[in-house]
């Protein structure tokens, strides 16, 4: 007999039946399917869906920040439309925590697909934030559950796992099926010493391990970097020798909002050593007022003040925690740096630590502010001058002591680029996974896996859609190759009136231009281009313009090659010709 | 006598003429004047300016690549109109080495001014390259200089020093002025092993530093990394592990153009293998033709192929050079991530090694190549896995060992952003340089240097100048705004004829968008903006239009309102009101 895949199927699956707790049965191995609508091959809008018969859950909901390509775009979600067409076997949403990335794109969502929510506390309270914003709190059902808890949605079991990431009360998900148990670890690290003091459950996942797993899917963001990240913990003892260093100047510390571990260690540190808090960043004031109400921060009475109150605190009694840490055009430190922030003027008494490492693409930006408050005179501490960052993310050791625990038949790596799943893939190889156990998947694959088969089997609409203002993929390829266009050559518009019955040229030509060149230094050229037009008009003149498309075309073959000509740019030529009847 | 600035620096004149060599003077100290055009708080567009009394020497004109907010910009030059001014005065441009930011805007300036150039003989070749495509070459007179050589150029005798850097022959400059010696670095590293066998002239430094020299300026770029900057030798002893790991597949390395001795190495190990080695990239064909003509690059018979031939030669037996390696979007790397290059299909058996590190801001695209070239299979080796790029600007030991042997009276760190100015001198300072001696300046100021005294003193016309296609200087601020908003939200354009006699309406208004909304998915909106434009010209038609800048300028107003109204965005709006009378 042959040995086809099939066969090798069923051959393990006859195995696995003569066992002793389950009768022999002569059908396929049963299969969970896994579609990716997002998050892999990219950092960003983190969307699974885990099907089984007529069931499916989604894990995750996220954003992701629009590519310098993407031109005017606010931000990009997935695409819904596999969702919206299944929307009868939908039981539910599992959020593994509360950054964009994974709860970004919810609004948008649940504006189409109303089904209940389920997360921790906290992220809970950030989806709130959300869907107030978007004016749908009343309409959705958010469910909070513990570390440990296990739902029903379905024919889904799922259990939530603690985990540690850069924002607290985050969860990786133990997804029982009847294929099997799936893992996914969502964003995780190993930190052994956590600011809430509770240190990732890695003796769940050793039971699961135990038990049996058919699948990890895991966090593969720090795949590339060998070692262990270093504990938050260790950025606090930073903190205070650097606030101590600092003595008789003002602190200003930039942050990422979300980071509530790094703002409750800035304002242990600025307690003990008798200053003030002041926040700047919108952003940032959310965050705080939300993991202090929900218990997530704690703030000594009397610690906090109003930003309005700097400027009556001297400078030696005073830290600023900000945001801006990825040198954000509009976020309170990039104002700092440009002297455009009204409540806080940078001088040499400033001592200012940017708490964060740039996110790729961001280092010249974060760069730019740097260097705009060194002008204002401010000692500046950034990159990796000391120790005043950890990463949230599992770097190798981490994630090969997490597979080693699960010890998954099949792996599958995800949140990453292709270098990060590829890294992470190796790994899970070098770890004993076999080849053909790994799948490096992408966005729009579905996934059968069962107890003895892993494989892409489908594929689903995976699309990135744009919200630009209120626009939700109003803004499309064509939209923005015009944008990218209009950005580097710009428009010229002719307008002319002709009568169609006579023949005649009703209005000089006239010529405007828009981020194309200096118009009063161009004179010449646009005396030039209106010749053009009446050059092409002349020639049309005889029909009486009867085929107006092809005057169009003209008018826009000649110009475009006119302004090249002299300019060597392509701008976008818009031809307006009225035709009137005088 | 109050002990005044000026107080000081006559003291200081009075002791040093109390010595054997001078009869006493009574006269303030001479001074020479340094006017900086570019290259400061910028990596980019270097050009320095030396004057003393009627006779000036312009030191590199370097071009910078535009910022991303500098949209459809090409590259951006030095404002030139200082020295357009003082166009007699100047007596030669002394060259450092052949980079774009030292050589690239030279061209441009010597289309205005022609004044001999002088600098080393590789350098000279590559100048000529872009003055050949300027149609410039017979215009303009090019001196070589080989290190040590002494050339006078008005009151200024120059000599020529050797220094290491990422180019061969780079040379600093030892200008020597009534005032007294300055010595400009150019862009050096201290190469204990260079592959030419050419270590940078330590002696001569010290033998200056023996004879007193008032001025230091030097190169910042790494002043901000301790320890040293690793010799470009290693990271051939690195190509040939690799080159062997990767024994049966096909290399292509990605390096700049202009690390000719990178080059070299990659050759020589390629031939040590038997592969044959293959270039990619117009300028790095360029300058390999260039510097082997000149005999700085050296290729055994037989080893360099075309690149037409690749596809006939066995994997194993190949080396491709390729440009590319900071992602540039049209590079042959690039081509070859996205298969379309035309030459070159990249599959698992491609062993892939992007030889440099990115330069900030290009972190995204180079990521972006890697993710995918790998997922056409290949393998990549990239940022700091293996020790594949060395740096070619000295780092902070570096920087103390020359400012030893120095010895300046007054430093000014230059070539960096403010960040490394700032880290250069606060590291001569910690090598005992008082801190008034010490002067971080800015692009338009002009120092003032003489034996007494070191101070800003006046100021030089110092702007942006931005090429565009052909254009030089026609793109400015109003041209890039406009750009920015087309890129953002696009634009709108509203044409109607009118009849200026009636009152009446003579067309339907019109109304066409770029890169603002998907038109067909937009109907209503596009209806709402030509209602509104009727109701406008309602109100204005009772005086028949009499004040058409008020008609547009109410439609601007309606129609963005509108706009932002509905999308949140806020396009261009540019109404075209043409005035019939029938």
């Amino acid at each position: 007999m042959s040995k086809t895949k099939n066969d090798y199927a069923s051959a393990n699956y006859g195995k696995k039946i003569t066992g002793k707790r389950r009768p022999a049965k002569k059908t396929p191995a049963k299969a969970v399917k896994i579609a990716f609508l997002g998050g892999l091959n990219e950092i960003g809008k983190n969307l699974t869906v885990f099907e089984f018969e007529d069931d499916m859950i989604i894990l995750d909901c996220g954003l992701a920040f629009p590519d310098t390509d993407m031109l005017g775009v606010d931000l990009v979600i997935p695409d819904f439309s596999y969702l919206e067409k299944n929307v009868d076997k939908i039981r539910g949403i599992i959020v593994t925590h509360g950054h964009e990335d994974h709860i970004g794109g919810l609004p948008y969502l649940l504006k189409t697909i109303n089904v209940p929510v389920y997360s921790s506390k906290l992220t809970i309270g950030l989806i709130k934030g959300k869907l107030k914003e978007h004016k749908l709190l009343e309409l959705v059902t958010l469910n909070e559950i513990a570390a440990r808890d296990v739902i029903t949605l379905g024919k889904f079991s799922v259990e939530a796992i603690h985990v540690n990431h850069s924002i607290p009360d985050a969860l990786a998900f133990a997804i029982k099926t009847p294929a099997g148990v799936v893992v996914h670890t969502g964003d995780f690290k190993i930190d052994t010493m956590p600011i809430d003091g509770d240190v990732i459950d890695l003796a769940r996942f050793a039971e699961l391990g135990k038990q049996g797993v058919i699948c990890l899917m895991a966090d593969s963001t720090n795949a590339e970097r060998p070692g262990y990240t270093e504990s938050e913990s260790t950025v606090g003892e930073t903190f205070e020798s650097l606030f101590r260093k600092a003595e008789g100047k003002r602190l200003i510390v930039a942050s990422f909002a979300s980071n509530i571990h790094r703002v409750q260690q800035i304002i242990n540190v600025a307690a003990k050593l008798g200053r003030k808090v002041a926040l700047s960043g919108r952003s940032l004031e959310n965050v705080v007022a939300i993991s202090t109400e929900l218990g997530y921060l704690s703030v000594p009475d009397g610690v906090l003040i109003s930003i309005d109150e700097v400027k009556n605190k001297a400078d030696d009694k005073l830290v600023i925690i900000t945001t801006g840490s990825q040198g954000e055009p509009m976020s309170a430190l990039t104002r700092m740096s440009t002297s455009e922030h009204r409540k806080v003027q940078i001088g040499a008494n400033d001592f200012i630590i940017i708490s964060a490492t740039p996110i790729p693409g961001n280092e010249k930006t974060v760069g730019k502010v740097v260097n705009e408050l060194m002008k204002l005179g401010a000692e500046v501490v950034y990159d990796r001058m000391y120790d005043v960052h950890v990463s949230g993310h599992a770097k190798q050791e981490e994630l090969k002591l997490l597979m080693g625990l699960v010890k998954p038949k099949y792996f599958v790596p995800v949140h990453g680029e292709q270098k990060h799943l590829r890294f992470h893939a190796a790994l899970a190889e070098s770890l004993g996974v076999p080849h053909d156990n790994i799948v490096i998947a992408d966005n729009g694959h579905v996934l059968s896996v069962s107890r003895n088969e892993i494989a892409v089997s489908g594929t689903a609409p995976c699309g990135r859609v744009f919200v630009d203002g209120y626009g939700v993929g109003d803004v499309g390829s064509v939209v923005l190759r015009d944008r990218k266009r209009l950005s580097e050559d710009g428009i010229i518009i002719i307008s002319v009136a002709v009568d169609t019955y006579t023949g005649d040229v009703v209005t000089a030509p006239e010529i405007v231009s828009k981020g194309f060149v200096y118009v009063k230094e161009s004179e010449e050229l646009f005396t030039m281009a209106k010749d053009t037009v009446y050059d092409v008009l002349d020639k049309f003149a005889d029909n009486s313009f009867s085929d107006m498309q092809a005057v169009k075309s003209r008018i826009r073959e000649e110009i475009a090659r006119l302004m090249y000509e002299r300019t060597k740019r392509s701008p976008i030529i818009v031809p307006i010709i009225m035709s009137v009847n005088l």
